[in-house]
């Protein structure tokens, strides 16, 4: 059976602009890699109501699952919760479960509950909250949709409260060497072994170090046999 | 007159693996800036013949332009140039020009031209050439579509290449101050600044540094009087 697929939705004007460099894809890529579900495509939008709900609209409907950063804390440019409600139609409004989250949080905190904290309780009807055990404010799962923040420590424990929940397929095994040799001259060998062993992906990646070129040639997929042979046959061509 | 707008599209099942962490984005997002083009998408596919073609379609039939990034080198899962030709319907072949650049470039360091070399001179009718100062194999540009290496080094090189040719529009003035304080309490006051502000836009982006929650408050414009009179008003409500 085919893996489950994914998409990344990062929601952030401040990543467009150059201003901060994302952190959440390379992580969120490295956990669907372990739970076998097949992140085949992210986006990044900017903080413009239309472009998200359009994008949450096209990505849910593609793939499995759809995984969303950035945009839910309290300021005036948070705005993914009340697009991903538009997205799929459902009302939204500050909800009992999520605000007793944040006033159990505050009350711990001695910090005051006020109006721009509690954008943060705003759910969508039919949601599921997912866990924030740094600051309480929850994100939530609507439909296949998972909703997150962008702050890096809080995407992350989201996403550890979340992924257990989902069913991944057969894990992805992979092995790679490294070529230190211009990719012109191993393309050919390479072509070859790929196609002998198309139940696998062979990918070449390469690099620029000390001013010599190499690549780094990985092989996945799910049958560790055909994978240790290519392997083999690798090693084989370009010894090190 | 509003700016140029743009897209990036990275290929690259690397990146959607988690193998490696795409540093092409964040340096394309900042030179945009500074050409006063507003880059507001990106996204990142596998390195599959219809995910390219589709992304490569969609996006330069919305903006002014598109980069991409990767899947331009001599290997089997290359594919990059190919599917950018078929997206437009173009023929693409081996191209004298850029062949005649390979050539001096592989005589001059001894390496011989391959098959798997020649692929990278493959170049769709009437693109333009972009150049590459470090390994000779040229970027191209067709309609508004640009495509560049996926190697760090290379992707620069062929960006301050490619850049001075495109036009942009107005620079995009920005001014930003560190606020430690959570964003819950300085939501409101910020709502009330941004509605006043409207001409500008006004990001709040929180980060948690030693365990304390802050934001920062950037301003982006293209008045700098009025970005500098919403300064001041930040500076008196949020004094450091």
């Amino acid at each position: 059976m085919p893996n489950p697929t994914a998409a990344m939705l990062v929601i952030g004007d401040e990543i467009l602009s150059g201003r901060t460099r994302d952190a959440n894809m390379h992580h969120l890529a490295a956990e669907l890699t372990k739970a076998a579900i097949d992140l085949l495509e992210v986006r990044v939008v900017s903080d413009d109501p239309d472009a998200i709900t359009w994008a949450v609209k096209a990505l849910s409907q593609t793939y499995t699952h759809v995984f969303t950063s950035g945009g839910i804390g309290p300021t005036h440019d948070d705005i993914t919760a009340d697009n991903v409600a538009r997205a799929f139609e459902r009302p939204i409004d500050v909800r009992a479960d999520a605000r007793a989250l944040l006033e159990a949080h505050y009350a711990r905190t001695g910090l005051e509950i006020n109006e721009a904290r509690l954008r943060m309780a705003r759910v969508p009807e039919d949601a599921t909250l997912i866990g924030n055990p740094i600051s309480a404010a929850p994100g939530f799962t609507l439909e296949n949709v998972h909703v997150m923040a962008g702050v890096p420590k809080i995407f992350e424990a989201m996403l550890a409260d979340l992924l257990p929940r989902l069913t991944g397929g057969d894990p992805i095994l992979s092995q790679s060497i490294q070529v230190l040799r211009g990719e012109g001259d191993i393309a050919g060998p390479l072509a070859e072994i790929a196609a002998r062993f198309d139940a696998l992906s062979i990918g070449s990646y390469p690099f620029q170090m000390d001013g010599r070129f190499g690549a780094n040639i990985v092989v996945r997929g799910q049958d560790g046999s055909q994978i240790d042979a290519a392997m083999a046959e690798l090693n084989r061509i370009f010894p090190q």
